[in-house]
């Protein structure tokens, strides 16, 4: 082989062992910057998760009594720091190596103890999944409440006529109820999925290591229970890599976000021009609208980032910030959505004269003309239609047909009138009439919205009950797992502390 | 008021009423193409739709027997004919107005009795499901074949050892086992949200009207049952215009998409290049990774097309393409993983080769060290480090490392040494020993992986069964349909023909 | 080291040379069958390709005359066949495949030297970039056609008042003119991009080989005249690689899609419900809307399969057919949005109405206010805002409020009347004076929408004819290639063949 | 008309006027918290903003001298404080409400003159353009000292042989040179796009008003040329609401982004596992891939919220913080990349045998049988691909393939030998010779390499120039801004006051 360049000789391996030297300026603005302003999200994560490790360590005697009880003192006071007092500092690295920095300044080599057994991902991992399942209850009981208030006025509605649309046309006529009712099953749905993606996160990656279990852990259910951890996330490199629960949350959280039309604002929803004096912009409609886009966006990126061959890189720093961020944005626009149904104002007189001027009662009146004259759908449809046309170019509305008018247009349609000259149409041209023969199943007529509205009720505060629950156990743990913290810190808990096992 | 233009006087309202004239080319090329497009995937649902429709309107009495059983005869010809044969045509509108349109060209104004008390919408909505419950069912079956065939190549290789990675960097020793299993548990849970978002599919739509119900029947649970559908979507309004099971499933179906790196794929899988003779291209990954990517923009503009205020506009037509299509590049895609994962050739030579010449032991060895020497995990670990910096340098492998190397860094990282030099360090060093003593739940010990893929073939048997009984359940819910048609078509079945009901 | 497996040994190296045996089917079904149906997007293109490769071989005297012509020949019948008939077979693997097969089972060994010095890949990028300078050419036409429509409507309507809206509420009255104006803005900027992307698409990567460009060919330059490439795309390997002119032209295709309100479309655009017999449904706007959501998925797609380290997989399979299908979608829906514009129905006397109905004028009334009082605008605008809440609550108009009602505002708001009664507020009220004020560069008057039309006229011109131009460039370059490779399968040419070169 | 609720009478119009009362909390939280964290991106933007448009005001005599005085003279003070500092509060609404508020609290009434003529809205959009484009004028040099880096590696490693790839596998014999140089060209056309972008940008909305424009202004140029804009968006609805270019922008920005495989990182740019002592992470490569993945998401989000119906909602609310954001990351992220390519270890021992130890010649040769031995290119390809899997099997590499194994294999593939026993192959099989051949426009040949590189320095010293042109600009600008500001406020500047004029 000839041209420039080393004389050829056996290749060296790749340099092993960790780098030496400071890390560049550009991976700290880039990187470790990015990493520490998350850090508050997962702050109280890593002081439970740190706490839970060394509890569990000590009593499997992988630690020195002595060096567990410093380290849980140490720990117990790190609790009362917030994150924006943490000497976070992206200089250190990420938030992790600040903390063993930190640890180290105050302890010594105590500090090492810390990191047996257990890669900084596991912990990150595990504090990750203790943010998600908080921020996940109080989601779920956000939308349980949407889904109340949204039953709540149409339980409130259920006999205010208006005309629904379809293509943004007049289509039937309706109740408000109906309508906004109509909303609360996607909420309920999008509760459901948000609690299947609780039952994901919280379960425990404790115990993973780097990727293929630990030899120092016994039983990885030790840890888990001391966090409150539902389950354990079995396979260790599974439990490790695993992102899918994080599509499902963030996609049901974007699913939460409800657009609507139609509706007047209240004041406390609205922001005045500072140009236009006659303007109430509905800005809240404004941010809704952002915060469903902007959401879709964040799972679009996040499958991009996160759809990726395991183990190539670690494809989870970045969700760290985005998902909470996404789940934090959705709830805050549940909750104005929540605030927007409960005050909106409903003008009933309004909704009703609109409803008047349109001709939404059409389809009934057709289905009345095929039962009465026995003809087919599509000849009474044409029939009706040409009526309305008519109707329409003179400035007439809906009630206004009469069997007159439809005689004529059958003539000219179908070559014959209908006899229907004379008739009264009231059945088929009333609203109210038209509103309360929807009596089937998830219809409009008032008792059937009531009963869905109660039904609807009766599962919100169900999944409000159950978000409740969770929160509270895991609140319970978080107490407990502190108290042991306290005994082991002060040699009160002699069980904490095993015998060191011998190699 | 001054200024151009008409005088004041009283202003019209929209004109009401059906167009007239002829679509636009435009609209034709925009719009009814490509809804024309996507007719073969909606056919089949279309034909059910129909039939069960008339069947049920029939039995209510609001078709004359006649009729219905004129049309009845006409649907189960139309059952005969593949939709590449229908006279589909975007100069009618959409599909449904080809079929419209060749209804009355066969049996005239009878055709007419067939949209009496639904929409379009409401029928092509009914299509649609079922057309996506029959894709789901397959898809979930594929999802359970890729996870056993992931299963049973982790039972074969759980001893066969590997050094498994972070980083594309060698992590720890492991096998092919642990590895290759830990694809198995996403297959599964991906699995089970589709089962879910088929639940959310398998739900009639029938009976939603336009949007408030309808007045001509009496129970949707009928036409429901017709169609073998598990439940009916209750609320009419959310049921003519949900959509977020679909985002569940696109997004379930892009989450199936495995990535995988060390793998030597079969011939059969590979292609050759045109130019290059000595290349054998994994081209079935880039096929694999393409779908990845595929689908997230497909989740994407689905959820960009359909978060929209409903009744806007109809955010489901571009769906009714997308949503099958994304979920046969997803069943295709999975089959093409497990037949990768069935026919990867496992190089256990070259994996172990590998294995041997690094340094994933190192792990182990800080490991060692810290309960030997009773010093801190940190220290141990700089010392480890330390070492390997050294042997890397020098030409070693991981189990070149001896304790006088680590007296030697630890006098160096520590200030002393540790009293190692002699010890025996197989324990810490063998990628075997470090293997079975991976025994912890989820862990790398064999016996460990054995008993997972044991658990995860169950799981993936028991998947595949429910989805082979959902699919049997809706093959035979429409042989019962074509069969009560036939009676009807035929006048063989007298129950079929309701009195026809007095206004 | 312990543990089952091979005894430890040298490792082999992975095997090297083409795959042996055929395709496996699920690879045939996910991979090849994906390609080919792609293959009527790219065959004229692969056509032309290889006619241009051909020549260039043969006039670098790389194929024997002999070989050439025949093999020109054979080409020159392809042309004639298309793509819907050529044997495309996913059975043979992608496209390319087929085609050699073809030809081998025309001309035998002969086919062969067709391959030299050119990887597939470099033949299917130099067609799919054949492919998008010809839709791009016709997508930045009909762009140039709706702008150019968009400014005739607004040159129509340049004094046809309404009021704009911001947040869906009056906000000031302005023309039709300038509202449908500001349409064709973007429309211009989005066909520019189009045209750099035109640009970036429209220079040969014939000649890059595999990756490092190629020993057969002296000048690259001499392959892209034969094709009428615009220039040559110049490092090898970016040449092969890149992707980032296919995120610009698909995200200028997205940008292209406009989305309208407050317009009424003609009968053609519309669509009848089949149940609804008052409905005349916009289905234009449902699908400009459904392709501006789709459009935006197949970018985040498009980038989320590209953005890839180069070479670790084809991250263009994909793309082949996706990108002109995004063009293609694009380019209906412009055609669409064009014929909408074109005959959309303006009613003035409607929009006039609506006009006065409102409070649109108060803006002007404010600075009315704060320069005829001299107060400052914030003082104004409280006290017209108070006036316009009376006027509202009082079932007034905006053209009835009057000095005296604002010395009552003046009074409770800052405490003394303004001395504003009786004065004439026309110049402040009045819609038409107010469009009229606005003659500052780009503003609602008239004469500056009737400037801005004609510019915009201008412009569009232009696009168009530059768009004609370069596909008549591309079409006479089309036509000497064919002419030339007439004259060699005729032999008539000597030039074209040089005397085959000595190694 | 029957059925409960309000008598019909003439229904209410919606009420006109600005909302009372405070804003709901649910509102501040999920509103206007969300634009104050955006304040301290738009601050200072705001400032500049404001003193232009009151210098514009006071010599248009729309505000009297003194009041202008007072307001400028407070507003050169807000400059001074940071925006951290500055009272932004959710509670007052979004930032301009707390300016605003500020403002009132200083000067009382005096504030109301800032608000003539001016929506918020305008204010708002003038300020986001001068953020953005400071913010891509840092980007584009950065842009240009990446490309300049990459040149640099290139030209000096212009004779540094290596494998390159596709799929994964060694492709052909290249240099690293010619690898690296790969990337700067995609990084130059980004940069241009960027420059598009920052012209779209760098254009004055100023003076569009709510939309028609103001009859308070003149000459919209004036307040373009106090703020340094290089043009007028001329439309005043188009300046309002266009948002393509911000689309350009972070489209060109996630283009920026770019992934590398087969380099060593520089131990600043990797991080060390805390549990593996072995393990050099290359973190750098994980923040590049998430950047790229979050851009991805970041542009799919853009795309959603802002591709909506202009005038609907404000739809650039969330864009005022996500599109800096996001130029901030890919700024970052372009920063990280050039510091890796700066110093990324190139070992080129260990790529001489890597190329060495592969098959990579089999391209050239092929071409060297089919031209000594005139046979077809694809019956050269079979003998070489049987001879390299001969050869592979053998554990033989590419340069120990000879006449004699090309004889044998061409004797099984083409059932004759072709005399090539005894030819001396080097100038087909050595590496180096094959490189040097590719002298082509663009190939890997070394001095085509260091020619490509050189006029890739010169673009990017070029494109960096322009860059900091544009900055310094900018600058000047807003120096001459302040300048003015400061006369008008000190009272020196007696052209800055017109006479008020009439009405």
């Amino acid at each position: 082989m000839t041209g420039p360049g080393p004389a050829a000789g056996p290749p060296a391996g790749p340099a092993a062992g960790p780098p030496v030297g400071p890390a560049a300026p550009e991976l700290i603005e880039a990187g470790f910057d990015l990493e520490n302003a998350d850090a508050p999200v997962l702050h109280h994560g890593m002081n439970l998760a740190d706490l839970a490790h060394l509890l569990d360590l000590a009593s499997a005697g992988v630690i020195p009594p002595d060096a567990a009880r410093r380290l849980l003192a140490l720990l117990l006071e790190v609790m009362q720091i917030p994150a924006s007092e943490f000497p976070y500092d992206p200089a250190n690295g990420e938030p992790y190596n600040s903390r063993e920095r930190y640890f180290v300044s105050r302890v010594g080599d105590v500090a090492g103890w810390l990191h047996a057994g257990r890669p900084r991902r596991e912990a990150v991992r595990v504090a990750f999944r203790l943010r998600l399942r908080g921020d996940l209850a109080n989601l779920i009981e956000a939308a349980a409440a949407l889904a109340a208030e949204l039953a709540g006025r149409a339980r409130e509605h259920a006999t205010t006529l208006m005309a629904d649309q379809t293509y943004l046309q007049h289509a039937q006529p309706s109740t408000f109820g109906h309508y906004v009712l109509s909303f609360a099953f996607p909420v309920l749905r999008g509760g459901r999925r948000l609690s299947e993606a609780m039952a994901w996160t919280d379960a425990s990656p404790g115990g993973a290591g780097c990727v293929n279990g630990t030899r120092l852990r016994a039983d990885r259910r030790n840890v888990a229970a001391l966090l409150g951890f539902r389950s354990v996330a079995e396979h260790t490199r599974d439990a490790m890599w695993q992102v899918d629960g994080l599509f499902d949350m963030v996609g049901a959280a974007a699913g939460l976000v409800l657009e609507f039309d139609y509706v007047t604002l209240a004041d406390g929803y609205s922001r005045a021009s500072v140009l236009m004096p006659q303007k109430r912009n509905p800005y809240a409609l404004s941010i809704i609208r952002g915060a469903a886009g902007t959401l879709t966006g964040r799972l679009a990126g996040l499958l991009a980032v996160a759809k990726t061959p395991s183990a190539r890189s670690d494809n989870l720093i970045f969700a760290y910030g985005e998902v909470p961020r996404a789940l934090d944005l959705a709830l805050r626009t549940t909750r104005l959505t929540t605030g927007v149904v409960r005050t909106l104002e409903v003008n009933e007189a309004r909704m009703r004269a609109a409803l008047e001027s349109g001709f939404s009662q059409a389809t009934d009146l057709a289905e009345y003309v095929m039962q009465t004259c026995a003809i087919d759908y599509r000849s009474a449809y044409r029939v009706v239609g040409h009526a309305v046309r008519r109707a329409s170019a003179a400035g007439l509305r809906g009630s206004d047909i009469d069997g007159a008018l439809l005689d004529a247009s059958a003539a000219e349609v179908i070559g014959r009138p209908l006899g229907l000259t004379g008739h009264d149409l009231t059945a088929a041209l009333d609203p109210w009439q038209i509103v309360v023969s929807r009596t089937t199943l998830g219809g409009a007529a008032p008792d059937e919205v009531t009963r869905m509205a109660e039904e609807v009720l009766a599962q919100a505060r169900e999944m409000a009950g159950e978000a409740r629950r969770w929160r509270e156990t895991y609140r319970a743990a978080e107490d407990a797992l502190v108290a042991a913290a306290r005994r082991g810190a002060a040699g009160h808990d002699p069980q904490i502390f095993a015998e060191r096992s011998v190699v």
